[in-house]
């Protein structure tokens, strides 16, 4: 499948595409210096390269200002001589950290990138360009940068075939970058993509990405032997960026590939046999970064099958993968998809802390509990899940979902840095819990306290669409994910200006016109779509558009229990499922009681009639609809700014965004009426300021 | 696709299936005499090689009695020698009916089948099996039959490729027997299938298929051109049967196989485009007997387009086909499937009749306007479709849906013939509204009066299943519709003592259970699914199992409007949609009148409070649970009384019905307790006599 051509593509860059945050024009900037590259391993080779291509991009090198010099290279590559007597000085007093940070000097027009690494001079690269871009430094820099945290993955569900979940689960681009008819793309443009997407998201300093689906299915399961040469021309591009390769595993395969008639992880022609095909994909791989597995759920197999833990199973695959200094990244999302709506007593939020929490420290070093942010699955609001603070002798990582599943899906503008940030900021031992434990924290532990590695994953959402997201706005999502998992610190309006100003060429007022609509647009996306933290008010099967009932009598855990008196769901220790009890003493206490409940979350603790008050002073039922009013109205204004903004950015962009505006005003003012007239419907209780309810 | 072979299957008889009613372990009963069929045309040959095949089944031919004789052939190849004195006295006193009805004659044990036309032959083939199969008559036998209804059609929803609503479009009994693989079946197996199934239909009288899905896509339009070849393969078989051989088309075919730039009904090169290409099709196709056309429905394109009616529309393809005495067969299922569900005022129960009505009179006489049962789709109940009523100067057939689509696909007992049976005994003109009009009436009037052709057309259910429907007791709803497509008088009991008789070799008390069980699977269904004539509270898009509200804020134009207070539809002309006026003066006052609406139609034409009591006495709301509760309770008394009849059915069929009974009884329980649960938290009325609702 050829991609196709066009307008405002960048080609110097981008082998097929529109440019994303790392337009040629702009980046080109940097090369107006006399530029050397010093070092010829595949990351620094790349590197020089794309810094070739964008001084051809500006012109003759150095035209601009001969006395302008870049020099770049890893330490082990540099020598007095290439450096000179200034940036020799400077080197002198700087501390280059370890590892994968960088470090930037300037003096005197002369700037030096370096790194202990050469995967950090490709994250400093991304450093540089958004630093430099807009002007080359007339004073002294010392910029000295490393990453928070250790692990920074892309997930992606792709799927090698079409199949009833599509190419890419969940994908809202296109079709896959990485396969497409039951094979490994490996034409010379689908190479170009990639290394494309390597330049981009090693710009933000992602280091891993996870080529294909958490559902292994069969064809996918020979990327293990049958592929694994073609996957290793894959994972040549992303290794000279810096960027390791992650396979999603079949727990099943040692019987599925191996012909054995077991997989149970005791087993020890089990363990041989993840051994010596472990050893082959790592051996194959250029930069093999370990294995992804989603096991005994929803209906995937896994250790429970032979009596055995989540701990038993991936410690064999943490065996396998030691030798290689390679992960297992296994996934917690473990629960019940065949339960029965009637019973009340089993909670779906509970089943990740309930399974995971009890193991913690049976886990092998190089074993990583890949944990969702919320015990649910990504919905557009959920509190954070209690079993991130109980894994402190366990490797852990926070797993987002950037693809917008149950949030527009890349029709709806739905900026979600803001909600990632407000999650890894939040305290799980905040109200007298403990010692502040913030998700950032949590993120952060290897890289502060060493032991199992800790990190932050992001289900992609990038196919291929020109424009990468389906969206062109959604490449912000991608973007502040590879910012945030460098540094959960960050402002993530700061990020989003960083995006805009990084990817249009924007007067100013409009620039911040477009940071301030797309920082509101998670918050408006909530406020039309299900209220106050209940969730899956959505269509089964492809989660888009309303569909109140949708999951109500369902196997899939998900209920609101809404009768004609109220709706919610008893989460209590007191009269519900002890779901709250799962948090510390602070929040527990805090979820537990209907007054000081969060009210944006007060329908996933609490069961509350219509006519209940909320915290804001409003009740259940008006907050409802004044929500789902505002929500629409918010909408409306988003597409009007738009249409101002339009006129400056490339006709492809301003034509798509102004088309998924269009899609998503429809698709607000379905959910409105749908959830108004639900409500209404259900509680008899008129709009207080009399607006029509159908 | 090869089919698969199961045990008992009867291979002399049947290619590659099991046997359906047609055993020839039981039909070989005839051939114990000696038997002569006289004529060479392809429908009496083919005749005589099935006799032929009966034969050797049953032994040496005459092996039982020398003196039984078995003499067939259609009138004119009958001599007096070959009938000797006492058939040709016999003959000589008897009526044989033109077209395609037969006489069986019987004298001394002698026994002739004739008629005017060897199709007659077939269909008397069916009429001796059943009642010879048992013994040879030892009386003398004159019995005269002719088919009350000219049109006795099955249409098949079959796709040429797999896509999105699968190969047969709401099939439940495998792939298609017509195609595979974008290509017609020709292979020697396929073709072998193919004559199974005329023998089959041709049985009971059915005298038309339409190969393909109504809803033509690129691959089938082609089936006028390029497939063409192949079409007359099947078209050959069918016809040596007596089954003529339909094709749906693509209203647009002018453009889209033409070249035109407009399919224009009035244009002159849209006329002489079909005029060439139906000509092409009628000399190639073996008993070509016509189109059918879905035009300007559900997103089909058709003459509105061009601002023409839909007399435009079909008459310009009556017009091509009339020099081969063919039929266009036009469907009046037109509706606007964008509608708004928040407008009360469309209702698309009225749009048959609000498109069609006015049109009578203003079709060819080769067009006949093809109306489903009821106004809506094939629901469990709905009113009887007034537009039946009001067409009396056009050829007209009313549409029964055979496949299960919204009655349990074939995985539920759901037995049909007697839901068709009362529509078909249904008076339009009842309560004062005129002379006697019922269904059948209309189905029969070209029999009776000549002018355009009246009949009956079924959506079949078949596929490539080796018991041909999926659920082996659904067989008997393909029985069951093309005997009362022959004769709509039968009481459909009788037609499933015959089915039960001629399937199985039950004890007769077992038999007499089984016709019991079936005769009520109909209501028992209904009891479990939606209430009163509610209808749609089925999952979108695949309609299998309970969603309750899954189609009330859809563009479909099926709501049932429950709220806190009461359910039900508006339709009288008073204070509604104005529906019920659409009937003959007699119905219309009674399904106006809330208090003398039928109970199980009370929700289609009005809105009532949950407490409103019923004619039988009870609430709307406690009617609910009891129907639910008892509904399931049927279906496990089903479950048990199958039990005792499975051991004296073949295996297949026995672990068959087990299997699919097992699955009725999930699925209905699943139904009461969603239904039930829905209207308890909606009403607060708790159950009069305290069962568990969830």
């Amino acid at each position: 499948m050829p991609y196709g051509q066009r307008e405002g593509q960048d080609p110097s860059w981008f082998a097929s595409s529109e440019t994303c945050w790392l337009p040629a024009r702009g980046a080109a900037r940097l090369a107006t210096a006399r530029t050397t590259v010093l070092g010829d391993d595949p990351v620094t080779a790349t590197l020089r390269e794309d810094l070739q291509v964008l001084a051809a991009h500006a012109g003759a090198p150095g035209a601009a200002d001969g006395s302008r010099r870049l020099l770049v290279g890893a330490l082990p590559e540099l020598s007095e001589q290439a450096l000179g007597p200034a940036l020799a000085g400077a080197l002198e007093s700087a501390d280059v950290p370890a590892g994968e940070g960088f470090a930037v000097l300037a003096r005197d027009g002369e700037v030096l990138l370096t790194a202990a690494r050469p995967a950090g001079l490709r994250h400093g690269l991304g450093w540089l360009t958004r630093r430099f871009a807009g002007g080359w430094p007339d004073t002294d820099v010392t910029h000295v940068e490393e990453p928070r945290v250790d692990l920074r993955v892309l997930d992606h569900w792709d799927n090698m075939t079409d199949g009833p979940m599509g190419v890419v689960e969940r994908g809202y681009a296109g079709d896959s970058i990485f396969f497409a008819d039951g094979r490994v793309r490996t034409g010379a443009a689908d190479l170009a993509r990639v290394r494309d997407y390597a330049r981009l998201i090693s710009s933000i300093g992602v280091n891993a990405v996870c080529l294909n689906n958490v559902n292994v299915h069969a064809t996918e399961a020979h990327l293990l032997d049958e592929h694994l040469g073609d996957v290793a021309r894959l994972a040549a591009v992303l290794d000279a960026h810096g960027v390791r390769t992650l396979l999603s595993v079949d727990f099943s395969a040692p019987i599925s590939l191996g012909g054995l008639d077991t997989a149970d992880p005791l087993d020890e022609r089990v363990a041989a046999w993840w051994a010596e095909t472990t050893k082959r994909v790592a051996t194959t791989l250029p930069g093999f970064g370990g294995y992804v597995v989603k096991a005994d759920s929803e209906n995937r197999p896994g250790p429970h099958t032979y009596g055995r833990t989540h701990a038993d199973g991936a410690n064999v695959l943490a065996a396998a993968l030691a030798p290689f200094e390679a992960l297992v990244l296994w996934r917690c999302f473990v629960y019940d998809c065949h339960q029965d709506w009637r019973d009340r007593s089993t909670d779906r939020a509970r089943a990740a802390h309930d399974h995971f929490a009890g193991l913690d420290g049976e886990f092998a070093p190089n074993a990583v509990l890949q944990v969702k942010n919320g015990p649910m699955d990504f919905q557009v609001r959920e509190p954070v899940s209690p079993l991130l603070g109980a894994l402190p002798r366990t490797g852990v990582a926070v797993e987002f979902q950037i693809t917008q599943e149950y949030t527009g899906q890349q029709k709806h503008l739905c900026h979600l840095g803001t909600q990632w940030s407000e999650v890894l900021r939040f305290d799980l031992n905040a109200h007298g819990g403990g010692e502040p434990l913030r998700v950032a924290d949590v993120a952060t532990r290897s890289r502060r306290q060493g032991g199992s590695p800790t990190g932050i994953v992001g289900v992609a959402n990038v196919g291929t669409d020109t424009n990468w997201t389906g969206h062109a706005l959604a490449q912000a999502n991608l973007y502040a994910f590879g910012r945030l998992a460098w540094n959960p610190e960050l402002d993530p309006r700061d990020v989003l200006d960083e995006w805009v100003e990084q990817t249009f060429e924007l007067p100013s007022g409009l620039a911040g016109e477009l940071v301030e609509l797309m920082a509101r647009s998670w918050s408006v996306y909530e406020s039309y779509t299900a209220p106050l933290g209940v969730g899956w008010m959505v269509r089964p099967g492809h989660h888009y558009g309303p569909d109140i009932d949708g999951y109500e009598y369902t196997p899939w855990g998900t209920y609101h229990f809404a009768d004609r008196d109220g709706i919610g769901v008893d989460r209590t220790a007191a009269t519900g499922t002890g779901y709250a009890a799962q948090y510390p003493a602070g929040w527990a206490r805090v979820y537990e009681d209907v007054t000081t409940c969060p009210d944006e979350l007060l329908l996933f603790f609490h069961h509350v009639p219509y006519g209940h008050v909320l915290r804001s002073g409003t009740t259940v039922v008006q907050h409802v609809y004044d929500t789902h009013f505002a929500g629409v109205e918010a909408v409306e204004g988003f597409a009007a700014t738009w249409q101002r903004i339009a006129a400056h950015v490339p006709g492809t962009v301003s034509r798509n965004v102004t088309e998924r505006f269009g899609e998503q005003l429809r698709s607000a003012r379905e959910w409105r009426d749908q959830v108004n007239t639900y409500f209404f419907r259900k509680s008899g209780v008129p709009d207080a300021t009399g607006r029509r309810i159908h």
